[in-house]
């Protein structure tokens, strides 16, 4: 359970590049959980913390949206048609939204939103937009459940957290007398996820202006205290607020009974006379508990003595916070768009990303770390670059998290982007989940066929788990259904090369390069490769064989430049290995009209 | 002996493109012989039909110039020494020898002609200052020695025939009577050596005029009958004139005797009356050999009718004579500079050359061929593909000359070029002269050492013979001497993979290249020789290897660029064979860093 405790405990460690202690540790997959990039054991983080609304059953349709399917306006069958085919155009979507806004059609908004969210849950502004049609047909239920699920997908949007603890406070239940709790803990909630964000200002103030009107002042203070120990950018507003809180109020409102008893104690110690010789008075009794002195003049001095006392010490931690700032404020400046878009984002902006994160891995703690992360993946979700970065950061943290994040940006983000979807495998693969990583392969190149890596990487994923003969159906699949010849024979050159060096068969070899050179008669990879089979056993025994086959290149119909290529190699291999000087002769003598057919050509081609 | 009636014989062939029989073949060896170009098993073959001129002893000093060395002048060794410090400076050369013409010293004149033939026969002009010098030194012997050894050198000459017949002419001993034949066959010789080419038309007239001038009308209409079937410039002008010859003469006077008869028969044969049913006259008695007929009428008659048939039966070859002239004016116009010099030929003169050649290869007689190559390598003796072409087309006709090419090429005009070297040194390897080839080899290595394929040249001719350890000999000499490291590792690599696959050591081709990158760390070729080397063994078995061959060259200092190629490689490397998802996933990490750190080099080299 996250208790504002442990809430301190962030944020003091906020300051902390390294963990040390186990406490730390566990804090941090704690972080990771409220964030859901750590999805631990239960149900879905979000809503953890967050109380249960009450139930209102689900009279207002929460079954499956398709049977609703007939009773759907053609407009929006029209215009869902337009995002279904074509899920990347973003346009289609906001038409899509506006429409069933508009006309306020409940489960063609549904339908249209929760398709929307599927690949854009960064859009935190359609959330809000979902619960106020929920709300607006009465489904207060269904509304709290669209504002934690999309707390769950975007947990570090202070608007969202605003919304919804408004949302809350206008829609609770105060019969049975837990409604101030209930909001305490969703503000709670608020800042544990999103408060270590440098524009979370506006979600501290709320929470310290609702614990002021629930007149809470030591509430009030204790937020302060984690507030202050977090760069944001209104880092020194919130210590002179904090300032005006000490001097607007009496110090035994304003601190917890036992901080004020401990501070009293401490103040009447240090005000006993300490100089030698004199007179040991008896320590003068204090009242019990937070009850005023009984000296009034002494009253007034111990009530400023206080407020010095606990400014300062805030201003020590508020000296360093402001410190830790300035190291962040360029950074921070640099995020010209925090918000997600499907328009690409500028260079320097991408840098600027770069570089904040690169800072915060050598400087920040982990939570930190793991927040700007959080941060950088709202603004750049379409980059896989940072995706990566993320999950290779989290590798040495939590198997699970590095999962989620590959997941999350592969599922839902890229689904599309080749080199996650590998590293994702990979890890798969590397955790001894080999059908998970067959099927995040298979499933990439059903969204994106045709990719040389990705077929390759299925057949290494074979080879390596010993499924010879899958592998090399594999690649005989991608032979076949090349899309034009090179393709075929790029696959081709891959299959010779394993047949001949891992299934030891010069023969099949040989015999895949052969045929794949009658039907791509003018690829010199497939010349040089098979060149490369011959002369991988004993040259001067092959020599037949080597020099057939740069005959069969050289009286093959492939651009005159390769040819000419082989035939320089032809050369050389009869300088180094033949055995024959007449074919050495002979051999420089085609090389020499080859090149100056070619110079001819090349002649012509200058001219015109 | 070269005989008129041989010469006519070729003259009549120039229109035949091919042998028609073994005589042709013999009369085109007989061409080749003439020409110095196949040099036969007897003297030097310019002497052959040259009368030897009376002996005059060698009082003049035919010893050894190297005795009379201190009684040169000082001036002339400083010249001397310029040119025998740099042989191909040409004005040194004509510095030189305009200085001993004007000093009119015969010792320093011997000494710098000798010198300067050596390398440039072709000058034509010189043999004939040369001869002069010794004429006016009155060595008369050593002026006709001179001026043979000019035409054996450039028997194409015709200003030196000229030259040396008016020498003749000039200096010959009249006691014997035989003046007269000697002037013709020294005329003969001309005719036969440079008669054919097409700029020969000022011999075939002083020839012409000569014999006129001895009132030889037969041996006149004898030569006509020879230079109006060869295809020259003035080939109109000659049957100009030729009919000028046959209208101002009496037959009896230009033809033999034996054409004379045989005409007067055939004359008197057409004269007779055919008709039918009239009585047949007895015919005439003729008068025996080339007397008169006793009839003026008929006297006069027949002798219009003999002018009339010479000159016919001369109009068809003239005909034809005319059509083969017309297919070779444009090239012939085209040669701009037919001497030698050492100036570089203009590109479309070598190009006209070259198409002048290709077209007389097609069309022309084996003899216009060689006459046309010869002519050809006098203007474009510095050019070593003109010899190889020359060479190359010899091969079917005759070894030795194709060797005598090789020889005038190399060791006369073009001492430092490397193809035409290495091409002479396969000539003999493949005629089994495995020394020769050595030697030229080993020749030209030092003229201009340090050429890699002269060195490989000679390693490959010790491997073919069996030579093995002579053959890595030359190579670790190689690799020794050579002049950077990039040119040891060149043939580091080159020793590598004979051990590899000649020697079939893999251990000692490894520790070449280790060797090789311990003195060479950034060079590629190295690293990539080493990779094929651990990868031609079994891949799987050799894994760790190949990595360690990666990763030393990851870690060495190469250029970034060529360690991203490795990088690549290894990824691909460890896709297709490598047994570890972990080395996989790792190396792409790799990758993916050294690609940033390119990516980052180049933004900065873009940056300035």
């Amino acid at each position: 359970k996250h208790t504002p405790t442990n809430s301190v405990l962030i944020a003091q460690q906020t300051c902390k590049t390294t963990f040390s202690s186990s406490r730390d540790v566990e804090v941090f997959k704690l972080v990771l959980e409220v964030l859901g990039t750590e999805s631990g054991n239960s149900e879905s983080p979000a809503n953890m913390e967050l109380e249960d609304a009450s139930k209102e059953g689900s009279e207002d349709g929460s079954s499956d949206v398709s049977e609703q399917k007939p009773s759907l306006p053609s407009e929006f069958e029209r215009l869902y048609k337009v995002v279904e085919d074509n899920p990347e155009d973003f346009n289609g979507w906001v038409y899509l939204l506006q429409y069933v806004e508009q006309e306020n059609h409940l489960l063609a908004s549904r339908k249209a939103f929760d398709a929307f969210f599927l690949r854009y849950p960064y859009c935190y502004g359609y959330w809000k937009k979902y619960a106020d049609i929920e709300k607006k047909h009465g489904c207060i239920q269904m509304a709290d459940e669209v504002y934690r699920r999309g707390l769950q997908a975007i947990p570090l949007s202070v608007d969202l957290w605003l919304h919804y603890i408004a949302f809350l406070r206008e829609n609770q239940d105060t019969s049975d007398g837990e409604a101030e709790n209930r909001i305490r803990a969703a503000y709670e909630h608020a800042v544990l996820a999103a408060g270590t964000d440098f524009r979370s200002d506006r979600l501290w103030e709320a929470y310290i202006n609702w614990e002021t009107e629930q007149e809470k002042l030591a509430n009030v203070t204790a937020v302060y205290d984690r507030i202050l120990a977090i760069p944001t950018q209104l880092y020194s507003q919130h210590f002179q607020r904090f300032k005006d809180h000490v001097q607007n109020n009496n110090p035994k409102h304003f601190l917890s009974e036992e901080e004020f008893v401990q501070l009293r104690l401490e103040l009447a110690a240090a005000n006993k006379p300490t100089g030698e010789g004199e007179e040991e008075t008896p320590s003068e009794e204090l009242p019990p508990g937070t009850e005023d002195l009984p000296d009034p003049a002494k009253r007034v001095t111990e009530i400023e003595n206080m407020r010095h006392k606990v400014i300062e010490a805030r201003q020590e931690i508020f000296n360093h916070n402001e410190h830790e700032v300035s190291k962040r404020w360029a950074f921070e400046e640099g995020i010209k768009r925090p918000y997600f878009h499907v328009k690409a984002l500028e260079k320097t902006q991408l840098s600027n990303w770069r570089e904040y994160l690169d800072f915060e891995l050598e400087n920040g703690t982990p939570e930190r770390v793991v927040v700007l992360f959080e941060r950088c993946l709202i603004a750049c979700a379409l980059y896989e670059e940072f995706w990566i970065k993320y999950a290779k950061y989290l590798e040495s943290y939590s198997t699970e998290g590095v999962r989620h994040v590959y997941k999350k940006a592969c599922t839902i983000h890229l689904p599309k982007k080749p080199t996650i979807h590998l590293l994702w495998a990979a890890f798969e693969e590397q955790q001894g989940n080999i059908e998970d990583a067959r099927g995040i392969l298979k499933g990439l190149e059903e969204a994106v066929p045709g990719l040389a890596m990705v077929r390759l990487r299925r057949v290494s994923l074979e080879r390596r788990h010993g499924n010879l003969d899958e592998a090399e159906a594999l690649l005989r699949d991608a032979m076949k259904n090349g899309k034009n010849a090179t393709e075929s024979s790029f696959y081709s050159v891959k299959l010779a090369r394993q047949l001949l060096k891992v299934h030891r068969s010069i023969g099949k070899a040989r015999k895949v390069l052969l045929e794949a050179i009658e039907k791509d008669e003018t690829n010199p990879k497939l010349y040089l490769n098979l060149l490369e089979l011959e002369y991988s056993g004993d040259v001067q025994q092959n020599e037949t064989e080597i020099l057939a086959c740069f005959d069969r290149a050289l009286s093959s119909p492939m651009p005159l430049d390769s040819r000419v290529t082989f035939s320089q190699r032809k050369v050389e291999f009869l300088e180094d290995f033949g055995s024959d000087i007449n074919a050495l002769v002979m051999a420089y003598d085609q090389h020499q009209a080859l090149l100056k057919e070619q110079e001819s050509t090349k002649r012509k081609a200058e001219n015109g």
